[in-house]
C-alpha cells in the first residue's frame, strides 16, 4: 500500500485538488471544482464526489493518510475559515472538522502563504532546513515563518502577519483596515499602485499612461520593465527598496538560513531579486550580512498550492502529531 | 536529595551567581565577583571558588542538575561568547564548554534577553504559555522570542534582535553599525537621545538643559517627567509611539499572547505603559485588537538575571534536551 495525501487548494472561484506522494509526484488532480457554492453543504457534497473519482482514477493498492487544505482567512488550530471576504460563507466554517467526519480521516487547514512553507519544507528549497521564511508576492503579501522546524503560528493561529506590518504609519490605506501595510507597497496590487503613484510624480513618457488601473498588471509592468520603461524600472526599484528593508526586520526577529520569495511579482526575476537583494543587505544587522540566502522558491512554478497543503499533512504525519492536530 | 541548578549572569564589570531551586527560591548568592579579568583561565579560577563557596554554603542534600549562564554577545547553540564589545575578551570564547568541562554538569549560555525569556516562562507571567515575547528595556534593547514553546534562535544561534529592526532609514546611528535601529530610539540610552532632541526642538524651559548628556539618565527624565516637565513628558510619548509601532509588528510576526516588558525604563510606569499601549493597539491588525496583552514583567524587581539563566536549564531539563544541547 503506498501512502498518499489529498492536497486541497480552496480559492475564491475554484478549488483544486491533487492526491500526492511523499516525493511530491502529483498522481492525480481534479478538473474543474467550483468553490462558489452559497452553503457549504454543497460544497462538501461536490467535493466528496470529485475525491471519490480522483480516489478512483489512480486504482486500489493506495492507503490516503490524511486531507490538507489551504484557504484564505484559515486557521489551523481551529480548522476553520474566518470571515473571508473572498469566499460565499460568512462568519465562520469548521471546514477541517466537516471534511474530517465525512472521510474519517485526519484533516488539517491552514492559509495559502503557510501551505507554502510547508511545500517548501517537504518538496523545496527548505529541505532539511529548521529556520526559514516564505514570503507570498500575489494579490497581497503572505508570509510562513518556520522556527525550530515548526510553522509559528502563534497564540491565537494567526501569526505570520508580515505583510500588515508597517511600512508607513501615514501611508496607502489597506485592506485590512490599517494604513501603511507592506503589503500595500510589495504585492502585485503595490506594485500598481506604485506605477500610478509614479506616473503622478513625474513626466516621463510611459506606454502604462494609456492603460486604467484596472486593467495594468504586474506582468504588464515586467513587460514595461523588461522593455526599458523608466516608470516601470522604477516602480521595480521602490517595490525591492521597501522589500528588503522589511525583510531585513523579518531576519532580526526569526534570524532565518533563508528566505524564499514566492509567487507572480517573482516571475520579473533580476528585476525584483537584484534590488531586493542590495537593499536586503544593506539593511542588515552585521551579524547577519552574508548569512542569509535570499532566493526564488523552488515551487514557483509547479503547482505549489496542492504540493503545500499535502505536504503539511507529511510534516505532521513524520513529527507523529497528525492525529492530536486534526 | 534535593534538585537545584545554578544560574549565572556575566555583566561587564561583575560576575553574579545564585543556587535557584525549580520554585525559583534563590538559595544562595555569591558575594562580588569581579568580571575583568584580562584571561578567561583566571575568570574561570575565580569562579570555580565561589560556587565551591555556594555550594558550601546550602549544606548537603542537593543534587546541581545544570549550570545556566547569561552573558552579552553570547551564542546557544555554539556556547560562545562572541566579539564582546563590553567584556576584555577578545574574538570568540567558548564559556559553557569550559565551564562545563570544570564541573561536569550540562551548561547552556545564552544572552540577557533570552534569559528573560525563559526567567519569565518557568518563574514570572508567561508561566503556561507557549507563544510570548519579553523586551529588554535597558541601555539597548534586546527580545526573547517564544513560538511552539521554544525559544527562537534562529539559523545562527542569534535571532530575536528587535533592538535592530528599523525605524527609520535615516534615522540615528547605531552601535550596531547601521542607522534608525529601533534600541536608539526606544531604551534608557535611546530616551536621553530622544531629551536632547526635544530640546533642541523646543524653547520651553526644562530642568533637564542644566544637564550633560553623559549626567542625562534614564531616572532623571522619569522624575522630570513625574515634576510636569514638559521635555520630559514629550520624550516618553516619543518613545511610547515608536515602540508600540514596532511591537505591532512583532505581533504580526510571531503572534504572541502576551508581550512582557522588563528592566529599567519600566519603572516609569503609566508614563510608559500608557502611550505605548495606545499606539500598540492603533497599529496592530484588526484580527489581533485587544488579543495581546502588554505587560511589566514578573521579574522586574526580583534577581531577574540569576532566575533567567537558571530558568534555561529547568526549561531543558524538563524539556528532555539538556543533555543533547549542552
Amino acid at each position: 500500500m503506498k501512502k498518499i495525501v489529498l492536497g486541497v487548494d480552496v480559492g475564491g472561484t475554484s478549488t483544486k485538488l491533487g492526491l500526492v506522494d511523499r516525493e511530491g509526484n502529483l498522481l492525480a488532480e481534479s478538473k474543474f471544482m467550483s468553490t462558489e457554492y452559497e452553503f457549504i453543504d454543497g460544497f462538501i457534497e461536490s467535493f466528496e464526489k470529485h475525491v471519490d473519482q480522483l480516489v478512483k482514477s489512480i486504482g486500489p493498492d493506495h492507503e490516503m493518510i490524511g486531507i490538507g487544505i489551504g484557504a484564505p482567512n484559515a486557521n489551523f488550530y481551529r480548522g476553520t475559515i474566518e470571515y473571508p471576504p473572498n469566499l460565499k460563507w460568512p462568519g465562520i466554517t469548521p471546514l477541517a472538522s466537516m471534511v474530517k467526519r465525512k472521510f474519517k480521516l485526519p484533516t488539517l487547514l491552514t492559509n495559502d502563504a503557510n501551505a507554502a512553507a510547508y511545500g517548501e519544507m517537504i518538496y523545496g528549497g527548505a529541505k532539511g532546513m529548521k529556520d526559514f521564511v516564505v514570503i507570498t508576492l500575489g494579490t497581497g503579501l503572505g508570509s510562513g515563518i518556520v522556527s525550530n522546524g515548526q510553522l509559528v503560528y502563534g497564540y491565537a493561529g494567526n501569526a505570520g502577519e508580515v505583510g500588515h506590518t508597517l511600512v508607513n504609519v501615514h501611508g496607502r490605506h489597506c485592506g485590512c483596515g490599517k494604513q501603511g501595510c507592506l503589503e500595500t507597497y510589495v504585492s502585485a496590487t503595490g506594485i500598481r499602485r506604485t506605477v500610478y503613484k509614479l506616473l503622478a510624480d513625474y513626466t516621463v513618457d510611459s506606454k502604462m499612461r494609456e492603460v486604467s488601473f484596472e486593467d495594468l498588471s504586474a506582468e504588464m509592468i515586467t513587460d514595461a520593465a523588461h522593455a526599458g520603461d523608466e516608470i516601470a524600472i522604477a516602480a521595480f526599484e521602490y517595490t525591492a527598496r521597501i522589500l528588503g528593508m522589511k525583510l531585513s526586520d523579518v531576519v532580526a526577529h526569526s534570524g532565518p538560513e533563508a528566505i524564499f520569495l514566492f509567487g507572480g511579482l517573482t516571475h520579473a526575476k533580476d528585476l525584483l531579486f537584484m534590488p531586493t537583494a542590495k537593499h536586503f543587505n544593506n539593511n542588515l544587522m552585521p551579524i547577519f550580512k552574508g548569512k542569509v540566502k535570499l532566493m526564488p522558491s523552488e515551487l514557483n512554478n509547479k503547482n505549489a498550492a496542492i504540493l503545500g497543503s499535502a505536504a503539511m499533512i507529511w510534516k505532521h504525519y513524520e513529527d507523529g502529531d497528525l492525529s492530536t492536530l486534526s
